[in-house]
């Protein structure tokens, strides 16, 4: 292990969080907030310790195993020095109440712990926000695009921060690739803000719902989250929602004019279909069930079909108080989770895609003992690594899940929100059902369940591998 | 598709129910009970079906394909055959409902749609917890046991029956492995009838509730399941479950001598261990959170963990009023289930010793990307295609849970009654938590719902591949 890398990179990363910490220090100046000195401080603390870091003489040598143990230590140090605003300004007076509340920002979960945030400085807001739309789109990555070219591992860091079960460059280069991505990143959210300030929304709302889109995070600045947003607004979200879950390289696709191959991609249908699919069920259970006015239904069931499936966590309704059918769907939407490649967290339509092709070339087997059949996406067949390490991901994920669930049980809370609880932080989404839905909080849990929901939602961004492999004894070992 | 050997062994199942059918008018006879004529007139229609069909010509080709379709639909026949008695009877008015009652039967599974058991028929009741022993080692291979000796199809029904990733054969011929295998089950039954006849239960119950442990079905005969029986009842019982939960392959070993090897089988040694940190977990959480005596609290973890784990579903207490660590544990333990080749459902320790392996190595393989790593049990190195079909019945186990949750969800019951009452179909089990809780039961789903579970008992019980390709359509293509 090359702790002198590693190192080095923890230090970049407090130094640019520092620097992000720059805008909420403005918008609190242009309010004349005095919570801006909390930001203040903790700016002068994350140079302090980030400096001498960086300072420091380092090797570049870097494997895949250093870039699981800096992403995974990155995301903590990130999500520490995140919270420490909140704490010092006193709008989470309990600092793991903060931690976790950050690492729900940053993860792009939306899961909080705050029963009102109607009464917070606009600068506690604005970087509650913003969190979502810097974990969005990974800060290794865009440590990546700063640092100097040095030596090939970039790779592995952009592997271990990315979701999905296979990355691709899209140019040669990491570098120019994380560059595309950045920018695609960032003109999408221009142009949301764009359109709800269009729709008369005010300005700082339209950035904080903006970054929470973007990131597909969640943190609405309402108690009501979205619901009190006109029709106009909350359409401009849900396009937008759906829009962040696609898969970036699609959008590559349409840059370079590849028109026919960008509608072509599987997952992108598949993605579309569920959400299609899903919409249509919902809107139809809402008018035959709770005889809800079917363009009411419609736009409900569009707009909370979209956060889930993106895990956003956005809503304009209880959806808790829905019917039975509704409210499993939505729960199952939470597992599904968006395209690899967006910002969306969840299991990932492609790894479905692959697991279902699987089962298919299973049964086929079976039938058929001799043949050999190879599965295939976007018409490339998929190697063999892939699948079995989507295999691996699932078991890993069904393991977490279940101890997850084991050790919130302690709080004696019930079954469904437990459930919901770990679902809603593991797949990155925000609310659940019942005791964490969409008019409740996460704030009934005890502190040690905060924490196990905060691994949850760490491992849920971090695709599960880069924690694991922290905590395993023989990383650390010398040689091994 | 060779349809003549199909229907000769539909045949052969059917006059082989009504021979067991003559063991509940023995027992009507007995008791003098005017149900008996229930079960006259189903012998008399199984046989006036069965007979003609034995009577054809038939061809003994037999492949894989021919193996899962007469397992899927012999099961099927089975089921309703067996249902008839319950409706002639009037003891369940409702055919589905009694269809219902008598898959969880066969399947061993103990879902049960009465409310009340206590004033039924002796021979009705009888009849009942013979089907969970009857279904437990399968009656596709009790048939192979009977029929004449007719070509190599033996080992695709076996392997079409038979629970577990893989069947191995204890004795070169498969008929010979059936008939020790039988012969194990029969033995430990009278075991099991005798203990409990020595504590001073009634002959009648100690059949039905030996019926009931060595299928591990779970059918009582008295409303509070196991409540009312003595402390040593209770305890033979219990540890009846956990035995009929062991891989017969132990039971053979032991026979053959080789006790070495024995206790060296990895799946036994995971499987006690689960079963001794589950009951010291919940004897714990019992005695600190309720306040129960300690004593109490272990004999009751100890029954309740024995009878969830094998999934037979006997119940001395109401679980769903433990605290929620308990309650989550046992909901954990309906998915682990017992040894492959025993009679107990679930996804099997196997599978997950495999699983968890398949971790191992690929973190080993993250770390270590050149190295060759091969996934061993029992000291043998496990074929990559029990691997590789282990992950895919995962996905289509989560593919059947997800859906049947769906489908359910449209009787608009709640979350945690749904998602435990597919858990406990579809392991097998029989009580679920809240609305299908112990002192609960399966009648206020709708008979929609009721069809549903049913199938999930029955894919289940037949590990999902039988039904699954039973209704693929190129299954009955001429070549394909």
């Amino acid at each position: 292990m090359n702790k002198s890398i590693i190192v080095y990179i923890l230090g970049c990363i407090l130094i640019l969080e520092a620097a992000l910490m720059a805008l909420p220090l403005l918008v609190a100046a242009i309010y004349r907030e005095s919570s801006g000195f909390a930001f203040l401080a903790t700016i002068a603390g994350c140079l302090l310790c980030g400096v001498p870091m960086i300072a420091r003489r380092h090797e570049n040598v870097f494997y895949a195993r250093e870039g699981f143990v800096a992403v995974a230590l990155g995301w903590i140090i990130l999500s520490v020095g995140g919270a420490v605003p909140f704490f010092l300004a006193g709008a989470i007076p309990n600092f793991i109440d903060a931690f976790f509340e950050t690492v729900s920002g940053f993860t792009t979960t939306g899961a909080s712990i705050l029963p009102a945030v109607e009464g917070l400085p606009h600068c506690i807001l604005f970087w509650r926000s913003l969190t979502h739309w810097i974990g969005g789109m990974g800060v290794l990555v865009f440590v990546l695009t700063l640092m100097p070219q040095t030596g090939g591992y970039s790779m592995n860091l952009m592997k271990a921060e990315s979701p999905g079960p296979s990355v691709s460059r899209l140019v040669p280069k990491v570098r120019s690739t994380a560059k595309i991505l950045y920018c695609i990143y960032l003109v999408m959210t221009v142009m949301e803000v764009a359109l709800l300030l269009i729709g008369r929304m005010p300005l700082f709302d339209t950035l904080c719902i903006s970054f929470g889109t973007a990131g597909t995070g969640g943190f609405g600045i309402l108690n009501d989250s979205c619901a009190s947003y006109t029709l106009y607004q909350q359409w401009v979200i849900t396009i937008f929602m759906i829009l962040f879950g696609v898969n970036f390289n699609v959008y590559f696709l349409i840059l370079m004019k590849k028109f026919v191959q960008a509608i072509k991609v599987d997952e992108l249908r598949y993605y579309l279909g569920i959400i299609g699919g899903a919409i249509l069920i919902i809107t139809l259970d809402l008018v035959f069930v709770t005889g809800e006015r079917l363009s009411i239904a419609f736009s409900q069931a569009s707009f909370q079909v979209g956060s889930i499936i993106t895990t956003t966590g956005f809503s304009t309704v209880d959806f808790n108080v829905w019917p039975m059918l509704s409210k499993t769907l939505l729960v199952l939407l939470m597992f599904c989770g968006a395209c690899a490649g967006s910002t969306g967290g969840g299991i990932k339509v492609s790894r479905f895609i692959i697991l279902g092709k699987q089962v298919s070339r299973e049964f086929h087997r079976m039938l058929h003992p001799n043949s050999v059949k190879k599965i295939k996406m976007d018409e490339k067949p998929i190697p063999d690594e892939v699948v079995q390490s989507t295999n691996v991901y699932m078991v890993i994920y069904a393991m977490v899940f279940a101890l997850s669930v084991i050790l919130i049980a302690l709080d004696n809370l019930d079954f469904t929100t437990n459930f919901t609880a770990v679902a809603a932080t593991l797949n990155n989404i925000g609310p659940g059902l019942d005791g964490v839905g969409p008019a409740a909080n996460f704030a009934a849990y005890s502190p040690f369940s905060k924490l196990i929901l905060s691994v949850d939602m760490l491992a849920g961004r971090l695709e599960l591998y880069p924690l694991f492999i922290l905590f395993m004894p023989r990383t650390w070992k010398k040689f091994g």
